[in-house]
């Protein structure tokens, strides 16, 4: 952290920035400039809370030097962390696809489409069945009954499955019966949903919030690092912005940046960053390129009828055609698939 | 909801439309214009789902009309809703002030913060018991000790006391030490705690989240009425924009607004809107001059020491003054205090 | 300026970024902690560019802690600028009331508003003669035939009038008509503009872009001032973020935040940062609360027929009874009016 | 248009609705619905412009729906816009690179770059003569001197040149000296400045403003096609969100939505749209991915001397090894490279 003084600061108000340090358990080093001073603050107690010196005299402003995540970054451990759901490899040479429904609904809807994006490529099923919904008159999924229908699924394709868990209760649920437990984009900032599912022995797909900054998303990843469970998979969905043409804004600069600072995996996810069928496939092709190891892409044998989310989903054919062309940027960015 | 053709639209592609229409329960209306029919949709089955006809051969664009909320609108119930926190009412003349320590700590300081607020003039004391930190390494809350602190304030002060819960567990702590129940804004799409908590039998303080729009907010309180709470005051606490001089940027102009289209009461929280002290005062005259039901305010006997968000508190002597101020702008919108 | 090195950065890296800052003819002062080392960066020779360190070896972070404007900051000086408009001076202790139609139609049109607010309590006319608008099929404004209709509104009423500039050929009848040139918020970084405006005998009202940091504004501003006018009233008129019930959102904090760091006054229009004139009397009332220097307000005696912008534009009864409850708090804010 | 009344609304208020948009010369078609009644609005007399009903008693809201732009829009011209610079092709199936300098600073160093990027294939030289920058006191420029560097550079290389121009001034110089010219995202509504390349004899490269909708965006390009000047090139930079760890937020998703919507190409900038050095590759291939018509890349042979923008700059190595791959991916989407 460094403390920049006012210009006329006092010698008494720089010593009680000090004194305020060093009371806290850090070591003050103050920079006398040319036209101010500045403190740098150092010390190994982890990080002193920006605000705490803001409101002294003579302090013009404060600004946090070291970030407040440990276990997700790469300074801590500096190879990739690979994540294994079923038996599928996250975060290594394999780009990852991820498709299936955004709702199950019934058994013949999932398998075909199980089936469907299986042939066509993809290495897990995705399909909720705890909905959270903007309004308490939608659809708001099966629950337990839809977890059987993808553990179904599952038996029959032998894809793993990832659903989505929205509260302790259902965690307890998706961990049986799923393969991975994914926490929404408006759970990010759940803490008590972040502390069960650091406890769960499944990997965890933690989707960024919608106006979630990098360090929030990271902290919230930690929270799940720090309960014990290591196996955390990142995934982009678009973020909340002026922009208006699509659902959301997906920050795709958000995947190399990770990859700099964390060694946790990270995916994207074109459906809900774009909310329109027709620019999923491009976003597609884009997050492959810019370097995600994984995509989660709805598909849906009938979009039109879908209970949940229809405009945002491809059809089969559409999903084959669009994993043709991401089987060849894959190997421009050193990946397989 | 009304669908904008091509001009380029065929009859065919128009007449496509109008049966999809008709196939889900609602009536098509063609609108022949001068370059491109439009299709208005009509009907009482409640709101087709924007995106289920975007897909559709020929069709530009999709503009819903109607809104997915009604108990919270206005055009349902005309009167403004009058919410009762312990003994004092939300929603009607009287500019409610609430104030209180971020986190509750001790019992010496709530109790000598308790006494400062109310002698300043404040009419409900606040106080976090279950903390929703974005770093799992920072305090995390008294919880059901920090409860009993604030019940123990009430006692002493008269003051009826709201706390946060962040799950459904803490929810039955709240409720029964506390005379209101915050929903914050991180959880404002945890809707699992929402309809918990419309099922609770206090008044609930639901905050806006970061990037909520209008319509979210609403449907999220919407979730609590459903659920057969009627006792909802909304809140807003600031959201995340580019703007990067105070901790979010409050956007005071939601206040008229939900007052056209919605009998519910809405507060104002400075403290996080601002995240600096030096700005809650300025921020909370605005806000009563908008034509705020209340005022949210954190204030500390020692703020450069609080546990969390010293920063943002006042003094006691601080609050006592922006009460003065507050005093003089109430009756200007015709407000008692 | 702050350089922050990975934990693991080599002495050897160390010594080079200190050369790199040397060789730039700044002072480089090594921090080591606990964890990691960092470099505090001082001279008096301006601001290093921020990221001219970035890419070198064992730099993880670098950090700005100087600020580049120097003639707008309250550090270079202490006391508030009074700009004076005509006779009216802006900074004092008047709230400063800015009134009149978007745009300049007919004389029987300017006169009747321009006596209409003066009655009401205005202190200076406004009316655009050169308009910035969306779309090439827009009105857009009388031009010099405008600015002569205002000048006659001077002579009527005794009020001085401010007008937009657009471009260098427009500041040039601008700065002959009027009392104020304003650039508007689409202008804000429009060097050329602003540099004519520097060298301009008149005052300047200068709006924040739509998407302008506080960084950004006051540079802008500092534009102005380098070239020689010190004359210079900053203005909020609302920034853009995805929240859509408003046209703009009006960041109020911005007034007290200038206030601090600052010795210019500063202004906000809540007519454009709401676009709704249901909005404007409550955001008009919050802008005086915060501690505004002055309130440019949108009046029109016809709002529904007029040329520009007509649904924010006020009528005079609601100007004039807006003007009765801003009376009502300029005096809690130490304010006369 | 659409006018939604308000449920309530009495038969009277709708007749004023219906009355107040054919006085506009407009038709008025009202919708009963089972709840409430809506007024579709059509006519040939270009967009009425949405909120003249607004304030009209009875209504509840007003629903733009057709767009003001025309000449932009596929609707228009169906087929793809091909812009000539030069001699090279721009919207046709080559991926067109665009690399070179910040700004110009030597003839040497000009020389040396454009050799550099041409002969890993480039296929035009871009450098800035006129910076519009932040502070008045970082490098402006070399202005002509600059453009006349590049002039050489062009017949040096063979290579066709594109130089930013800040005002109307320096549009004389750029057409003159240069084979197109480009509007910054600062000068994207700086009109006077639409209005004067629109009538310039080159094509025109307009990049989108920080905060500009998609709207804002095409209505910008109006400006320039209704001046006679066909020949525009739309290019994405960009956007300014919440997101803070890279300098903009790059909206890639535009891409596949301006190719539906207007028959305009587009580019994409990774080097202002993440304003990192180590980002610009993976975002430049993720442009590509998505279907972008060309990318601009700053290009510099010593980068942290780099007079402006160093950070963001390749080198001329990096910007070979990114053209290895984009010839990989160009084929992926059907274009050449």
């Amino acid at each position: 952290m460094l403390v920049v003084m006012r210009k006329d600061a006092t010698a008494e108000q720089i010593r009680g920035v000090q004194e305020a340090i060093e009371v806290r358990g850090f070591k003050a080093h103050a920079i006398p400039g040319a036209q101010r001073t500045a403190i740098g603050v150092t010390g190994n107690k982890g990080a002193l809370e920006a605000p705490a010196l803001e409101g002294l005299p003579g302090v013009l402003e404060v600004i946090p030097v070291t970030h407040a995540y440990k276990l997700v970054s790469r300074e801590v451990k500096t190879e990739n962390t690979i994540v294994t759901v079923g038996e599928v490899e996250v975060g290594g040479p394999e780009l990852v696809l991820v498709a299936g429904p955004c709702a199950v609904e019934t058994v013949e809807q999932t398998l075909a489409i199980a089936r469907a994006v299986k042939s066509a490529g993809a290495h897990i099923l995705r399909g909720g069945a705890f909905k959270p919904r903007t309004s308490p008159y939608s659809f708001q999924g099966l629950g337990e009954a839809g977890l059987r229908i993808l553990a179904e699924a599952r038996e029959a394709t032998g894809l793993p499955v990832v659903s989505e868990a929205i509260d302790v209760e259902s965690v307890d649920l998706v961990e049986k019966y799923c393969d991975a437990i994914q926490v929404g984009a408006r759970n990010m900032q759940n803490f008590s949903l972040l502390k069960r599912v650091g406890k769960a022995k499944k990997p965890v797909l933690l989707k960024r919030g919608l106006s979630a900054t990098l360090e929030e998303f990271l902290m919230s990843a930690e929270y799940i690092l720090a309960e014990g469970n290591y196996a955390v998979i990142l995934c982009e969905r678009g973020v909340r912005t002026f922009s208006d043409f699509s659902r959301n804004t997906l920050d795709l600069a958000i995947v190399p940046t990770v990859k700099q600072i964390s060694h946790l995996p990270i995916f994207v996810d074109p459906s809900h960053g774009t909310g329109r069928r027709d620019k999923v496939a491009p976003l597609s092709r884009a997050a492959a390129a810019v370097g995600a190891d994984g995509l989660i892409i709805e598909v849906h044998n009938d979009p039109n009828r879908a209970l949940s989310d229809g405009p945002q989903s491809l059809t089969p054919e559409m999903f084959a055609e669009l994993v043709t062309d991401l089987r060849k940027i894959a190997p421009v960015i050193g990946r397989t698939l």
